[in-house]
């Protein structure tokens, strides 16, 4: 298989065609189109390089061009889903931002966080005062290994540890495959994160099994490689093409992946904007899901 | 004793006079003017309202000038009596830069945390990469409870558990009683920090009782409370002004008091630009201290 | 006539009492305070140190609580009287942010021009495009002095030669006499802007004298002035009170006046949200008056 | 000629080879790339799309590293190449940052304004104070179409006729052909800015021709537009690989310019540091040109 650059789950599947293991359901619902790839068994996480667990990705093309009716649509459907993978209880919901806060297309998680109603101060402090459609919420953005010199695992341990709550909520900017994906696609899933690939550097992984509590990844692909762009392209090319055979694509694609070039990423110009507004759509799913007894017009002017 | 709302050991204690168990040392270097407040025990320190301990505060009033000289002197002499409070050892130094990021007059921690050098991963991962002058350093800025949900202790004793560093910086913006010290007075001390006053609300004071490791405290004065300033205004009354007496000023003061004024603070116009340069100031005096086989011009370039 | 500093000219009449050639009217509506005051001829104007016009006041406390209710009430009342000040016509509407970006308080400006609905380019180069309940607006934040090395002046001088818009509605944040006015008080006046006093400096003033186009100014006010606030609490001691007489009153302000103090500013420590609250707020009404055939709905979307 | 979307007259020159009317000249100082291209005729602009004028291209490798001697170096080339350009006299020079502040790719030029040292108000209010060995110097951040509504041709043209500078100083993103020059290659020409191509738009054109004033322009790579990368990656294959007929590559080429993917950039992952290294050395360089009579120490203490 090719070794292309995805965090989408959805997409590694495509590329790999049929896998034992692995199920996949299409659906459409008020104009998104919905994808669950359901990883089953550690020899299909290893062929797809992605952990066990479901993975639900939402695409709406409609998000892009910042078209309402597509925002509000996606944020509900996510906090649908979202809200099945909940588990139930009182202990706080724990919302966690991954990403540098001032490496824009990385931003996705500590925007979202600042999206993020957070509540679980007032139920310890001003018990009262607290809705009692809310429940406990708290969020952190712990940054960067580069910026903090610290792990973004050790953070978060520590963190679990004092605040025991009964689940992780992981927002992180991804890199897809393809350049249409980007900014209007979101990925969910019950798997936690595990950098690198499904095979796991357990001191890194934000994993149930690593931390012992249920941890939900939610991520919007901002990027995508460079060298991936090109043997996209060139993998588009068509099949009669007799002039170009298969090890000639190779050689081709390997060229690209020497010096900076691998190292670049493609964009839209306007991703300031767009990580901003899929922060928005992320965190309004979150909010809506975590407190369900509240309308959407309510989380809306407690989000402005 | 008048309530005047102070972070400042030096204006408590001039507005104490004589206390005993408090010692006070004043000179001058390089153009800055030094004031070390010993607060020797615990009736002392409940009468100045400041914990036991060191409390040394630089003054120079050519930084608010933006006065390059200025800058300079004020951040040496912040890294030379850093350097003396700091413990020996191989263990990472842990800055904690407290405040919220959003509000500009309390973003002094997020600020400086940006500026310090952060080390500790390089010694982890690429040792052989990491320069022998430097030492292990990590850095976090935790945020505000109403915007996290955990109360900032929670995130800090998760993280002295995880990193055992063998002293905590804890950097914070301060209030003064008088406005011209505001953004241009350094507060360094060795009590760590507690909330409200001098007798501890334990659950969240940051200091060695609470944690285990040492707690050192950086501060700047960036704003002065609204009602402090017209308490101070009356008190610069000429003594023979016999028109107002003792207890009229009271009255007045407490007037002053009532209502949102005393919500207010009172702040340089300029004072994104003055919380800037103080963060500046500071981490530059603190990565002086923590890497003091590295020269200025050393530090300068792997600040910029 | 006490010289206290205030943009606001319902204040400025409040301290004068009553004046001839100075009218006022005061009404409720939606929950919004309202207050016009009318300067009708050069000597009141001398008088109350604000030019000739028609000044509208609209408070609302609830709008700093961010109760959403009182925010859309005030745009809402905003959006009605600016319409009622609009002069008719095709030409484009030229809004104009003063202030400094990067001095918070002094932001409004462009922050409101950021959040204001630009359409002019799409009028000329796809007309087609254009939705026909819209009219063609252009938005500039020409920065200050310090910053650019060009009066304000210059830059719009130039601009309302090339653009030949048919009015110019200027934003800018004020100074208020009372700190229960801050973030919460929208001022919008006929008289254009006249910098320092009612007998202007005509190289500075934003006025239709000056430039030969209809000039509305809109402001918001974020400070009051450190010495404005002691001399306002002063003024508030009972009459009665036989200890302090008129005489001591004045030589404590002056006192106050002294030193740093005048140029401090008070301010609510969170400031930084409450002038992103208040240039929503006004954008809102300058976008709704100035379209219109499009519904609070629509005109929502378009700013998010 | 192949079409490679590129704003370096040096790229452009290179895959157009050997054109009559195009004199290069290249050397090597402190370290620093440096090559001339000189357009001497319309021909010759028509054929590499480029007005007439000098270009003068200056590259760094170490920039990207950060290194401090190579940015010092690259600036102070910068500083003596525009000093060569800079018309005598006494007339202020006016600095335009063109470009969108909130598009980090795009915010060179408004973050270029941001640091240089502003003195034409100085010279005109307080003339004594005003250090003899400085410049007077106005500089404006106009904003783009989109958000203002106006040509940023419009807004120049007020400034040029109320402020008569001696000479505009315009600083804007630019894009490259090749990934490897991003962010440490400096582009200063004498020819204005002409979007589009050399044969120009003139409503648009920001050039002598057009203002009456000298335009010199200052600019660095900070985008490669996806095409071009895939184009240029085929450009790359060897000469003896037969597979690969021109025609084919063509076709690939034609193949990735479909789509959105030809909308798309290729930039840094971390571009939002990039840019604001790149920023300062530009302002760094055109401070030194401006203030000759100023020591290095002087600016950099000045701009920080």
């Amino acid at each position: 298989m090719r070794q292309i650059r995805t965090d989408l789950a959805m997409e590694s599947q495509q590329a790999a065609g049929n896998v034992p293991g692995v199920w996949v359901k299409q659906w459409e619902a008020e104009g998104v189109h919905i994808t669950e790839v359901s990883i089953d068994d550690e020899q299909a996480a290893e062929h797809l390089k992605k952990p066990v667990g479901k993975y639900i990705t939402l695409e709406s093309a409609g998000v892009k061009q910042r078209d309402p009716g597509s925002r509000l649509a996606i944020s509900n459907l996510l906090a649908e889903e979202l809200g099945r993978l909940l588990p139930p209880g009182e202990a706080p919901v724990m919302v966690v931002g991954l990403g540098n806060r001032n490496v824009t297309p990385d931003a996705l998680g500590p925007l979202a966080v600042d999206k993020t109603l957070v509540t679980r101060h007032l139920f310890r402090e001003i018990p009262g005062a607290v809705n009692e459609r809310m429940c406990p919420v708290c969020a952190v953005a712990p940054g960067v290994l580069g910026v903090t010199g610290l792990e973004t695992m050790e953070t978060i341990r520590g963190l679990v540890d004092t605040v025991k709550p009964r689940v992780l909520i992981v927002v992180d900017s991804l890199a897809a495959r393809a350049v249409s994906r980007l900014a209007c696609t979101v990925q969910l899933s019950d798997s936690g994160i595990q950098p690198g690939s499904g095979v796991g550097n357990l001191r890194r992984a934000i994993t149930q099994e690593a931390l012992g509590v249920k941890v939900i990844a939610i991520g919007v692909p901002m990027v995508v490689y460079a060298a991936t762009i090109a043997r996209d392209a060139l993998e588009q090319l068509p099949q009669e093409d007799a002039l170009i055979e298969e090890n000639a694509l190779d050689a081709l694609a390997e060229k690209l992946l020497e010096g900076s070039v691998g190292e670049m990423i493609v964009t839209p110009r306007e991703v300031d904007s767009l990580v901003a507004d899929a922060a928005q759509i992320v965190a309004t799913g979150i909010n809506r899901a975590l407190h369900p007894g509240l309308s959407e017009q309510e989380i809306r002017e407690m989000m402005d």
